[in-house]
């Protein structure tokens, strides 16, 4: 293998397909990126096993080939180079890199021990714009369980329905779910479960860029292309709770309420429930908003919000970390908080927008 | 006590006294800020037992008094306000705070707790520019040994001598010496030692403000007042190694490279060094500096620098953190190597400036 490129693509490139990849992963090709060319082009791959990635990077292909080098060193020496073109070029088990006043050699491993990255799907299942696919995520990935004794709720649940995903996440105390509009109907109807860790890869490879996201799958895998990039991962098995069933269709109190603010108020109120994360939470007919705790270490505070409210008074007690992580992730000035009773499911939504709910249990002391 | 300030000026305040705060010191009172009316202006407070600082922040007393209260909590909590002032009034050993539409009670301590912070003359012994100061320390506090069983090294090292303060640094491997101008001759010659941690907080006070360093003594005690802060630290006994005999009056070889190059290049060639942090640096009399490492696991690297050299062709092998350090806290465009032998010391300067020298010695393998 032979090939030339600018050090700034390169750099990107390994950049990219570096953060699947494990550092002191006793199978030592595993902490490797794998450099092959590929019909004129560098392609480079990272696999954790579970999800890998493949990026293709522009370059001067002078002879065929592939190997596979330390991540973590192969990334470190190309991002201090101060030059700007770079050779790489394959002896054996062996990278030479040379740039300018740059000579060295890095010692790999056979391509032949890389694990091969399942393919998937030639024609996409379905497409969405990155922006719209960013929006929904950042709105719903948090909310699922961190613990894997539930392998179904520790994954995000997509459902496509003509030209529509419908995107959840709970942990069974919470559920948050966005609707998104596919850039055109998908080929059929669909539910599948992907794992958290692949969503937060994919969000970071759709990064801050706008273009089309296809969706690809096969059998038991899924495939994500945005750009040059590609990631594949493994579906989680099993069935999705039934969620949709246990949100109330009806509410007896409704507070509109500034959204910083409500941030302000659980947060300063937090300070004073270290060890519970219990806030109580009061609406008035009047239309302020009571946030409240105390603890015998710490003392007491009380916060008012000012909102509009219809309906009846109505009190519950939260986490408020629950609270916080949907209000961190909306960007409307105000939301709506609706009520049933302190011992009902709550209800979070953005006002003026009906493609997102945030459920949120009470806690009962 | 009662007193009203602004929330931004009491932020700062807070922020300022809180870093020489513990958390989870099991002598609670420690992990307080002791908050007092003075002469008009309030008065923050913290101490390690080691280092006190002391700040004063404006605002109106209604009525004179002092409490101590959590650091952490009183820091977030008065950080997180959306308001523009704060009433704080202390009831017994509970500081209520009022802002708005907050409402809190902090659970606090008696001052009568809290330690007493040393004082200390009321005359300063020296004056120094926060700038100069700032940048003296910053050339050389970093080389001071990071392990305390040698107490005196383990400090940075001060001598008053006229108008001029030396400043050093050793842990006996590397040495970096800057001397600094004073804004009029101390009052007498004077040498002492400070403890690093307390450099470090006096640095964050610095911050990047412009104005006067006053420098005080006591028998065992410094005091640095700047702005509307103090902070007061013990000195270290002992007497520090006359380090001015080992430093070389003649070199044999003199390198002149850009700064940056050699950077880069040493931090390529680091990752070459994983195990020993060794690299070997060659100078050869046709200007040409190499760098170079190899390791069984990683491979080997080569990278030249070009520069200007007089005297004879020279090389020794260096821990490449002790040339960073010093390379990277330098800001010349240039700096001058210069060598003796493989098994003598070598010094860096910055080109065209003699107030700073850095002494490293190579290893012997």
């Amino acid at each position: 293998m032979k090939l030339i490129c600018t050090k700034e693509n390169l750099r990107k490139g390994l950049f990219v397909v570096s953060r699947v990849v494990g550092v002191g992963n006793p199978l030592q090709v595993l902490n490797n990126i794998l450099v092959k060319t590929d019909q004129g082009r560098i392609k480079l791959s990272s696999t954790n096993l579970e999800i890998g990635v493949n990026t293709w990077v522009g370059g001067k292909i002078e002879e065929e080939g592939s190997l596979t080098v330390p991540a973590r060193l192969i990334n470190e020496y190309i991002n201090n180079l101060p030059t700007e073109k770079v050779t790489l070029t394959s002896k054996d088990t062996t990278l030479n890199v040379e740039a300018d006043n740059y000579h060295t050699n890095i010692k790999g491993l056979s391509s032949e021990d890389f694990p091969l990255i399942p393919q998937v799907a030639d024609e996409p299942f379905a497409k969405i714009d990155s922006q719209e696919f960013r929006d929904a995520l950042s709105e719903t990935t948090w909310a699922a369980a961190i613990n894997e004794t539930q392998p179904e709720i520790s994954g995000i649940y997509m459902a496509f329905e003509a030209d529509k995903l419908r995107i959840a996440a709970t942990d069974r105390y919470r559920l948050a779910e966005r609707t998104a509009q596919l850039l055109e109907p998908a080929t059929s109807a669909k539910e599948v479960i992907i794992p958290s860790r692949t969503i937060n890869e994919l969000n970071k490879i759709l990064g801050t860029g706008k273009g089309e996201v296809g969706i690809y799958f096969s059998e038991s895998q899924v495939l994500f292309k945005f750009d040059e990039t590609e990631i594949i991962s493994r579906l989680i098995d099993g069935a999705y709770p039934d969620y949709r069933a246990i949100i109330p269709k009806e509410f007896k109190t409704q507070a509109t309420v500034p959204r910083e603010d409500l941030i302000h108020a659980l947060k300063a109120t937090a300070l004073f429930a270290p060890d519970t994360n219990n806030i109580h939470l009061e609406v008035s007919e009047d239309g302020v908003i009571k946030v409240s705790a105390s603890s015998a270490a710490a003392g007491e505070n009380e916060a008012l919000v000012k909102g509009k409210v219809s309906g009846i008074a109505n009190n519950a007690i939260f986490n408020f970390r629950y609270l916080l992580d949907c209000l961190n992730n909306l960007t409307e000035a105000n939301v709506v908080l609706k009520m049933i009773s302190d011992a009902s499911p709550a209800m979070l939504v953005p006002e003026k927008r009906d493609n997102y709910l945030y459920i949120v249990m009470p806690i009962k002391v």
